[in-house]
């Protein structure tokens, strides 16, 4: 058996690579470099291949691929979202994705991606609230305590320079759990007996639970002028966060308009109602906060070009960090034409 | 650091794995596994999530996802198609995919699939021309004898009973490195030089081109009463093999239409063109062969219930077979919530 070429070979980062790399650049650091990433290919925005995700709904969940290309690399992750599975022991979400060539289709990386989802996630949220949330933001509540709180109260402290986060949870050992890991960051932390107690003088409120219903984790008088909501649970055709009043009030900007007003806190509001792409905030073409009274949501559902830049960033991380190991993923014959001979001359 | 539980690890079968696991069961016996679960899943056909492929097209090629579900499995294939590829030394086509677990959507099997993707593809011709070729077919013309020939050549030699096949490319080399794989196999092997030498005393055609165009393999007057044609190469938008007259003098029969208008030959027809679907002939809703005059075309694009099979079909085999290998591929902290936290402990 000979060994196969470079050209059979991707480059695999599994969950314990990834753990190493996210520890050696630091959570925070990695971060802002992936909100870097992030924001550059938003910056970008009309050289991307667009659609919104493909979804496989079930009782129990969903399947989702997210598929991008910018015309050089094409990327996907597949990801799934089982708002029962934590109660079964299993993620709630987790991800894997692949970014490959577009010149010859060629994987060039395979990356596990439940905790890459997690760090892109939270440097999204960030990133947008760089433009939207209040100037001088120094007190987020957050609401749901799951798999994403603390990446997201790392990501507002390190981008945003918020210096207190409010917990809260139905499950009050979810609270807990993120408290203490918490703890070390120099934020200060305050666990919360209500959604009410969380949003006091917050400037900014992180909605981020995972029940796959129409729910009302923020009211509309929870809401004070001049905030900014970062919803993040609301991403699934059936599942909401916000109490509708909410939304009439504010101000709100969504990734890819197409995915979002069938997933997003928007599918309780009419087709038409005006929302601003954020790459356009992000370029200049549109306003961002306009004043301290306003209130601006990022209604948050995930989209395919944050996948690709969070791979496209790993990627460019093997350069220089050992995590990965390289598979045997694709067949590589001495001659393209003759699958079949490398088959039978492998039995011999 | 712990090492993750089996719920975090996925089985990969890489390439060299596949190879190990086709010759233990030898390429033809596997071929007819493979058919019978097609087979199979063609006759519960409606109990598939179905979808046209999610295409991301290049100059050089095409990307595309190929995700299906029966509701207790979900599955894709990612997989490239690049004309161009094989005159710089890459396949024109490489494959990979995923099988799942629609109740918590984790997934259950990695697999290689660009000698998967051969082996199915020749599965699904060998077992549609069953239905679809004359009695007693015992010559089969070969147009195109790239990395599927030999594959196509042997699925039909076990599964439909031929004894000859007559090959042509207009690469000689092709031919000879078909010819040479082909030798030991027991068919009868006859190197044609032209289409027409090819098809002279045929009962089935099989055209199985790369060419990224408008393109006629076969003309009108190549193909007479009685025969079967399996159009294999005629899979995207922009490319076909044979000319329009001769689909309008042939019964066609289809995996899934709304994937097949776009891409198949029929994308030469009117978008209302009469096409019976396979699944129908295959439950006896649908006639197949009626008459010994008749021509039959099975306009072959590759669908995503085929790829499920053949992923369901290598995951069953996993049991008996040890060829793979577990990938730690699925963050499995023993809190699920706790995803930073274990992302953290791993830095100590």
């Amino acid at each position: 058996m000979t060994t196969p070429s470079k050209l059979a070979l991707v480059p695999f980062v599994s969950v314990d690579n990834m753990m190493k790399l996210v520890n050696k650049i630091g959570p925070a650091q990695m971060i802002v470099e992936i909100a870097d990433y992030i924001e550059a290919d938003f910056k970008r925005w009309k050289q991307f291949d667009k659609t919104p995700r493909i979804a496989a709904h079930s009782e129990e969940g969903v399947i989702e691929l997210m598929p991008t290309s910018d015309g050089e690399s094409y990327g996907f992750k597949y990801v799934n979202g089982h708002p029962a599975n934590m109660a079964r022991g299993f993620q709630t979400v987790t991800a894997f994705g692949v970014l490959a060539r577009v010149d010859n289709g060629y994987p060039v990386l395979l990356s596990e991606m439940t905790i890459l989802t997690a760090l892109r996630t939270a440097a999204t949220s960030a990133l947008v609230a760089k433009y939207l949330a209040p100037k001088g933001s120094k007190t987020m509540a957050m609401i749901g305590n799951g798999a994403q709180c603390e990446f997201q109260a790392l990501a507002f402290q390190t981008v945003v320079g918020i210096d207190t986060v409010r917990l809260f949870d139905i499950d009050r050992e979810a609270t807990a759990k993120a408290a203490k890991n918490l703890a070390t960051t120099g934020l200060n932390v305050i666990s919360c007996n209500s959604p009410e107690e969380a949003v006091a003088g917050a400037q900014i409120i992180t909605t981020c639970t995972a029940d796959k219903q129409y729910a009302t984790i923020l009211t509309d008088n929870m809401v004070g002028a001049g905030v900014h909501i970062n919803a993040i649970g609301g991403d699934c055709p059936g599942k909401t966060e916000l109490h509708r009043d909410i939304l009439l009030r504010s101000d709100i900007f969504v990734e890819y308009p197409p995915q979002t007003r069938v997933e997003g806190e928007i599918q309780q509001l009419d087709d038409d109602h005006p929302v601003t792409e954020l790459w356009r905030v992000m370029t200049g073409q549109a306003e961002g906060r306009r004043d301290a009274q306003q209130i601006t949501l990022f209604d948050s559902v995930g989209f395919a070009t944050e996948d690709f830049s969070a791979l496209r960033y790993v990627r460019d991380q093997l350069a220089n960090h050992d995590t990965f190991v390289e598979l045997d993923m694709l067949a590589d014959p001495d001659d393209p034409r003759d699958l079949f001979g490398m088959v039978a001359r492998a039995a011999s």
